[in-house]
């Protein structure tokens, strides 16, 4: 699994970005809880996932974490350049939530293909009303529950619940009996 | 106030880009309380503002609606033309808040310019990170405050005041004695 074949965009670049992408994308390992970015300290660059987890959060005032989205395999994070858009006015902290294979391209290197490049920046466009469109959703859930359960509202809290539980499977089952046991330590310790 | 001296895009598009925006261009007048755009039935385009006063909703599933931004004098609306771009995933309500005069660039005429002109799409970025960064605005806004009031949240808590107060008094020191007795009278209504 090659990086020209994992960047959607390569064949949109011509051969003098090609090379200047190649001579400076970073390959890197990153273990589980590793904090990739945090807020406007720092622009790491565009990451590309080869194979892992990412989790995107803001902090609240009272230092809550909310989850903003998560990235899968041959996911792009777009939030770890945000340097790169002058209009990006939050912050956001991103954190391995597995151990991570990622390419990253360095944010100044990206920006000038940007600058220069219809299909980069259009693509640029696209990743980014993805995320919009991500926090939007998140608004929806946010939005505090007005009606109370009853025969009208049955199917629509049913559905939340279906999705809950799958979430609730999707995250347990995949974990040891060690890993339940810790998790469930850690968890009653907080309490 | 002609269009060209309002539109910040206009010397990074060559002539033929010009002639086309000009020959496609449509001045609007709406009355306050038009509906400008709902939800993803239609792809009027880009919006420039004028003079007045636009605000931009979503509609939860209870139909409360919620307010994500407002736009004035000058300001550049993308998400009245969100059909250009394939990944926004969400539908909002556009609707004039005060009598309001528009230039408007249809969709696909933009489109077209965006996809072969990389400070268009550049520029098409900034506005949605814009928009991106005043709904995550929001989020923080809507998350609940857990702190009970306290010395240690007091200055946090009377910022808030003051920017309410600020925001009631910018609302309806505008009001005509007849305005805010109309208003009144249908906020009781409502009741």
């Amino acid at each position: 699994m090659n990086f020209e074949n994992c960047f959607p965009l390569w064949n949109d670049l011509n051969t003098a970005q090609k090379k200047i992408i190649s001579d400076n994308l970073i390959t890197q390992y990153v273990k589980k809880g590793t904090i990739i970015h945090n807020g406007n300290l720092d622009c790491t660059g565009l990451l590309l996932v080869k194979s892992g987890q990412l989790r995107t959060y803001m902090l609240s005032d009272e230092g809550r974490e909310i989850t903003l989205y998560r990235l899968f395999d041959m996911d792009m994070c777009l939030l770890s350049a945000s340097c790169i858009i002058r209009s990006i006015q939050f912050e956001v902290t991103i954190e391995a939530e597995k151990d991570t294979d990622l390419w990253i391209i360095p944010a100044e290197i990206y920006k000038g293909i940007m600058k220069e490049s219809a299909p980069v920046a259009n693509y640029t466009n696209e990743l980014m009303a993805t995320r919009f469109s991500d926090v939007m959703g998140l608004i929806e859930q946010i939005i505090p529950e007005k009606d109370p359960a009853s025969t009208d509202t049955l199917y629509r809290i049913a559905g939340f619940m279906d999705q809950a539980m799958a979430g609730f499977f999707e995250t347990y089952q995949a974990m040891t009996e060690e890993e339940l046991a810790e998790h469930r330590y850690q968890r009653f310790r907080r309490m």
